[in-house]
């Protein structure tokens, strides 16, 4: 047991210092003032360094080797191949690339700040082909580390988000996707325009939605003996076993953004509260993937909270916190809360029309990592994509197309389809835990989440890292990951209430 | 200069893991839920651990003895000095009784919660024995360290916290408290009590206290844009340069515990936030000691808030946020914030007695290391000095006695002379400001602390540890802590007002 204890040990102590870097990462987007970011950049940057330094010291490569060939007990070898993973994915890129792309990163991210807004698309260019080309060495060394394990370059990058997802398996899923989900936006938004316009416009102070938010996290299963609730520019959830924070932000003029911000990190809180406590501290007993993780949270927020029964159940509540509102019905609250509209920018989408966002990035993130297309190329792609998948001309306006999104110029390539998978892979789950549980829309009309968590905590949450993403899903609802749930729920939503 | 250099690398190095430990401690105290103390006592370990490595790293030894060879300039042998002052303070120490002490202090201070409640003096000495034992054996060994640097062994602990005050300095100190102090307190009550008594029992709010809190902080010349103000069940000041956090707590019967608290905490934070940003991140640029740094909170908090001038000053303000005080006049309120009384627990003790508690403290511990005293001879020492001191029986009371601190129980030997040292030192620097600038008083009735501030920041702060404590008081005073400025200080605002 030596070689396998001593990589343990290595690992927990690894993780203590992450636990240093989430928690000051948390403090510096939620209470640090303005003065401390320099220092608080360069601990953080300290911290990361001894982190790499643990993680690629040069005896882990010899306990490796000898761990593989001591006699483990299944969960072990599960924890050995899931720290060996993590090892693998931090030792695999030559020291000098990784630091090119640190400097490449900060600079195209710094500059893309100014450039969206001035729409600046050549300037943005500059920087970001030096990017893509470092990025394309990072997937290309990525591949050649992993054995064979991956297909082409760009499903390494894949892998570090959203493991056990391939090109191939993304590509055969969101063709399912293009084939129907255009034609159906444009039905479900046909029908919404016959149904009466709901306006909840008025002043919703910060407080009472505090307090509703509160209210409908602890419904939701948040226990604040173990986590909290704060305010940040984006919400976001971090925290370790026993210290789940998430943030979110308000409005003072519509309290829905809020609401289903913080349900939504109450799913990904969740999901980190039910993890197997005996692995914790160690990588099998972390969270599976982004794209896994993206599925509880979308199924708190679209599945559980925007469904007809829960709707009803927060009605009254919702009344409570906001007098002015006790004339609307809960129809009318629904309707509000599941409009649909086609519109250019990704994170304002709901979830009708966002999955098609994805798809538009990602075929051509994908090109672009593969060297099947070039960064110039990007803008006619963008236009014509976003032309035949929504209805809508991008032509020259790079600020609300190509240049939106922070992930490109911060070199995140590989990320963006974790989104949706985690919406397909919510819609999925939530159709199965309905075949395993026939009285579950009665329990979530009464604001009971209590069998849906147990079902998720067994399927989902318990399993850590054991399972890949693809068994998860298949012990779970029977198959991997299909989009005919998304679209049946899609239809059973918009087009059959 | 590469020895020199390399031991400014590692130093900046582990200023930057303090960083991580002193933000997560703050976390701890003022935001963490009950369910992550777990994961943060062990994440706080692995961080001290690691700096305990990096600060007894064996090559420091080598480059402290090269650098010493090395030219220098002035402000580089002072940031050597330093250096190799907290080097050896970690190095001295075996590591078994590190170890050992690290137990007996958690077993003793753990079973004190407990046996303070139960008055059980018995049950505290079976563990306390072995902790004195213990401190004995670390005071030896630092004296033996320092190469003849301390005359006692208590002076060796004594250094920690009061660096160049020793224990031939303080008796002296002391023994002109004593020679003055316990009548001096005689004729205060006596005067007391012929003066109306002020009542402002009432109802005050933690929002307006809160905010009464912020104004006199932005007044005393805390920018929130580099610090900010928290709750936490006790007050604490602590951050880096830039980021000041301080925290009070509110009582909701009274204002003025938790203004002069903020106060208080304020002064700490002036001083850090002042001091040499040149030196930041290195042992040069940090505060001197605790004697020199509670001698800027009691000047705030004792000389600037207490004063008569700025009482009257903040009269309107304090009525602006309790309107039920409009017809307190500023000498009611003076009355009541200078009210003096003797008592048996050290941290109620208002400015006048709380010296005599340290005295007692001092006589009693110093014994104790040095080994001219048993543990079990401590409830007569402090029977009798109590007695003596302040006139008050405590004998069979080691609740209220020998058993009120957790200083003892957790092994800290050498920190309470710093509170009175600061109390001495507060009042020696501000009669040496208004003999420097005659117009000072003016300015504080005006509500203007910038003179105060820039005589402080020029001849303390911004001196970081170049000098010892001693140099520095000469410097900005004249003369070396001497007790005669807090004695006047008293006469003067207790007996001539």
């Amino acid at each position: 047991m030596r070689a396998y204890q001593s990589l343990v040990d290595q690992f927990t102590r690894l993780n203590r210092l992450a636990h240093a870097s989430t928690f000051l990462g948390w403090d510096q987007e939620v209470m640090m003032p303005p003065g401390g970011a320099e220092s608080r950049a360069q601990a953080m940057a300290e911290l990361h360094q001894l982190q790499h330094e643990m993680l690629t010291a040069p005896q882990l490569g010899d306990w490796f080797a000898e761990a593989q060939q001591q006699t483990l007990s299944a969960d072990e070898q599960a924890s050995l191949r899931e720290m060996h993973r993590q090892w693998l994915q931090a030792s695999c890129l030559p020291s000098d690339l990784v630091q090119a792309q640190s400097l490449a990163s900060s600079r195209c991210s710094h500059a893309w700040r100014e450039q969206r807004g001035k729409n600046d698309w050549q300037g943005f260019l500059s920087n970001f082909k030096e990017l893509v080309n470092l990025s394309r060495q990072e997937a290309k060394a990525r591949m050649d580390a992993a054995d064979g394990a991956f297909d082409t370059p760009y499903d390494a990058l894949l892998d570090l988000y959203s493991s056990g997802d391939t090109s191939t398996s993304i590509g055969k899923v969101f063709d399912g996707l293009k084939a129907e989900l255009p034609e159906l936006i444009n039905t479900v938004i046909e029908r919404q325009r016959r149904r009466p316009h709901v306006d909840l416009s008025g002043h919703y102070p910060v407080a009472s939605q505090e307090q509703l938010s509160r209210e409908v996290m602890k419904l939701l299963g948040f226990d604040f003996n173990n986590g909290r609730l704060d305010i940040s520019s984006h919400p976001f959830s971090t925290g370790v076993r026993g210290d789940h924070r998430i943030t979110t932000r308000y409005n003072e003029d519509g309290f829905i953004d809020a609401l289903m911000g913080t349900v939504h990190e109450t799913g990904h809180a969740s999901y980190e509260a039910g993890l197997p406590e005996a692995w914790n501290g160690l990588p099998v007993g972390e969270a599976r993937s982004m794209s896994i993780h993206e599925s509880q949270s979308l199924l708190f927020e679209k599945q559980l909270l925007l469904s007809q029964p829960f709707v009803r159940y927060l009605t009254p509540m919702i009344q409570r916190h906001f007098p002015a509102l006790k004339e609307v019905d809960n129809d009318e609250f629904w309707h509000a809360m599941t409009h649909v509209q086609r519109g250019f920018i990704r994170v304002d989408a709901d979830e009708v029309t966002y999955p098609m966002h994805i798809v538009l990035r990602y075929e051509i993130e994908s090109k672009l990592i593969n060297g099947e297309m070039e960064a110039e190329d990007i803008p006619d792609a963008w236009a014509e994509k976003m032309h035949d998948y929504l209805g809508l001309d991008t032509r020259g306006n790079y600020k609300d197309g190509c240049l939106q999104d922070i992930h490109w110029p911060s070199g995140a390539f590989g990320y963006f389809p974790s989104y949706t998978l985690g919406a397909l892979n919510a819609a999925q789950l939530f159709a199965a835990m309905h075949r395993d549980m026939e009285d579950l829309d009665a329990h979530l009309g009464r604001g009971d989440v209590t069998p849906l968590r147990q079902w998720l905590g067994e399927k989902i949450w318990s399993k850590g890292s054991f399972l890949s993403s693809e068994e998860l899903m298949t012990q779970a609802t029977g198959e991997t990951t299909n989009p005919e749930y998304f679209i049946r729920h899609i239809r059973s939503r918009y087009l059959e209430g």
